[in-house]
């Protein structure tokens, strides 16, 4: 597992799902233009967006974004230490730099002291086209240079105490990107990012991104992606979504319906549900699912009749259902693992259909 | 290293490169349509393509197919021996069939002598959705199950003495197709057929088989591929080159030139040429390279001006140009692989531009 880290209320790493980036095409200027976009991506499914704030200049719709942005806004900053601090200043919940060309330690340093103040988290990176001349050796994997680039920079950071970082390795060779992420899996526990540098047009970024960041993904590797495309990012989303859909962490396979707790209830029902829905997004199922989680005997199977399976709790007991009908009595503390079990059951069920 | 089969003149496994498969959609009596498809899936880049005989009367429309097809031919058979019986007889170069549906064991006998008979390759295969009840039990995870089915069918054919067999596990669930593939990638050295099934819509369809055939590839695993989409199937040819340019497997990425020998040729240029292709098949190179293999040093670089890099070799040396320069004199043995080793080192300065 990976540490967690927060952008805006989008949990990263941990046990949070696997989160959806894009990044706006509008104008750095276009506040109206911006928050649309936004709107547009949100509509779609995106989690977080990142605006480029090229200039000072960008700092101050920057703000105005920030403050009426539908979902937490990470600032991309580029060769100007400044421009990562005003960002932090005007509200950015998190901020993505490259430590390489923000103007030097001494830069840096303030940088990663107002996110820490601010409660920002950093995501830092290492792409192939970029790689610092020291870590191209002979006899050394570009990949293994890239994860060795991305370690030192991370260490400058866990230096100052800083350890909300989110990392990236992107390449546009797809076999590298995958070998970098499998490589920085094993060697750290930070979030990672996943995209493919330079995906290209829509159709070969699409393919190109579903197997870069699908493989992975397969693999369990992965806490935020993001699918570049030279098109709308509206775009980037839907394909973004699917890629997920393919690994089985589609959104909205399972719907859980739980009931609102009474004086009936006989156990700590909200806990549950959260464990559930946590333990839940891991699942695969084709089609929709819908799951309830009743706080007691009375209501139980009768009242989520709609659901396809359910548990409902009674004291130290617990009935699942099915379609209405219980088909097992078990011990509270082992129905939502005996509930996960029954939904696998069901799901190799709809396969075979 | 897999067993080598040929379907026609297309060789699966050995050294041979990731072939692309595809199906007609028309209508099994209509000979010149499925012509017209064939040539078009053809010129798209398909290699082999699977036409179904489901009756009797399909027979003889299957033979003109088959006898002017512009690639080779597939039978896909089911629930009738006597159609693959029938199939083979018209000469298809290779027939999919389901053991488990033929009509029992001796007819699938028949089946194997009439295919080791006509030296086709038969391919066999093991859907999740049709797995036999036999192989479903509780603690045996679905992609196991789908092997060890797949394990039984292959020793009945080798029982029979029969090898060229070419083997596909499928699964609408992608995560589980690739499982099944890896675990048959070790169990067994004979050539895997990918495909994802009921890949669903051309966007769906296209996104699950990246992810699902893309992870396989990145592993080294796969022989051939067919991307399976509710559209034409014209455009599963474009995804599935798609998705084995992202693997770094696309065709064309390097245009070899080479002399047409002569009487200073001091080498056997023809099986060095051969040597070439067959490794630069495995290499990757984004964009185009030329590639110049040259049988004397008299018109090596200066012809080869063109040509991003070469070899002209010179009795038992040889020298390795690059933009119409020798870059080094190297023992003509060594020439193919220091060669090989230059494409990497511009497939590196490439990505990095």
């Amino acid at each position: 597992m990976k540490r967690e880290i927060f952008v805006g209320k989008v949990g990263i790493g941990g046990d949070h799902p696997v989160s959806i980036q894009s990044m706006t095409n509008t104008d750095a200027g276009d506040v109206e233009g911006t928050l649309r976009q936004i709107r547009r991506l949100k509509a779609a499914g995106c989690d977080i967006v990142r605006v480029a704030v090229p200039r000072k200049a960008a700092l101050a719709p920057f703000q105005r974004i920030v403050a009426r942005s539908a979902l937490p806004v990470i600032a991309d900053i580029h060769f100007d230490a400044a421009l990562a601090l005003g960002a932090l200043e005007k509200g950015a919940h998190g901020v993505r730099i490259n430590p390489g060309n923000i103007g030097g330690s001494e830069k840096l340093k303030a940088v990663i002291r107002l996110a820490a103040q601010k409660k920002a988290p950093i995501r830092i990176g290492v792409n192939a086209g970029s790689l610092e001349k020291k870590y191209r050796r002979p006899g050394l994997e570009r990949a293994e240079a890239m994860v060795a680039s991305l370690l030192d920079r991370v260490k400058f950071f866990e230096d100052q105490g800083f350890f909300d970082l989110k990392l990236s390795l992107k390449s546009h060779d797809v076999a590298e990107t995958v070998a970098a992420n499998r490589l920085a899996d094993r060697s750290c526990a930070y979030p990672l990012h996943l995209g493919v540098t330079e995906a290209g047009s829509y159709f070969a970024g699409a393919i190109r991104s579903a197997v870069g960041i699908g493989s992975l993904l397969l693999a369990g590797i992965g806490n935020t992606i993001r699918v570049s495309l030279t098109a709308d990012p509206v775009r980037e989303i839907r394909v973004a979504r699917q890629i997920l859909a393919s690994v089985g962490l589609g959104r909205g396979g399972i719907d859980v319906v739980s009931c609102p707790t009474c004086a009936r209830t006989s156990v700590d029902l909200i806990p549950l549900v959260e464990e559930f829905e946590r333990k839940a997004r891991r699942l695969r199922f084709p089609g929709r699912l819908r799951v309830a989680l009743m706080g007691c005997e009375v209501n139980g199977p009768g009242e989520a009749r709609d659901a396809d399976v359910g548990v409902a709790f009674s004291r130290q007991r617990a009935f699942l259902f099915r379609k209405g009908k219980i088909v097992a009595r078990v011990g509270a503390k082992e129905a939502i693992p005996r509930l996960l079990d029954l939904i696998r059951e069901l799901a190799t069920e709809a396969d075979r259909a």
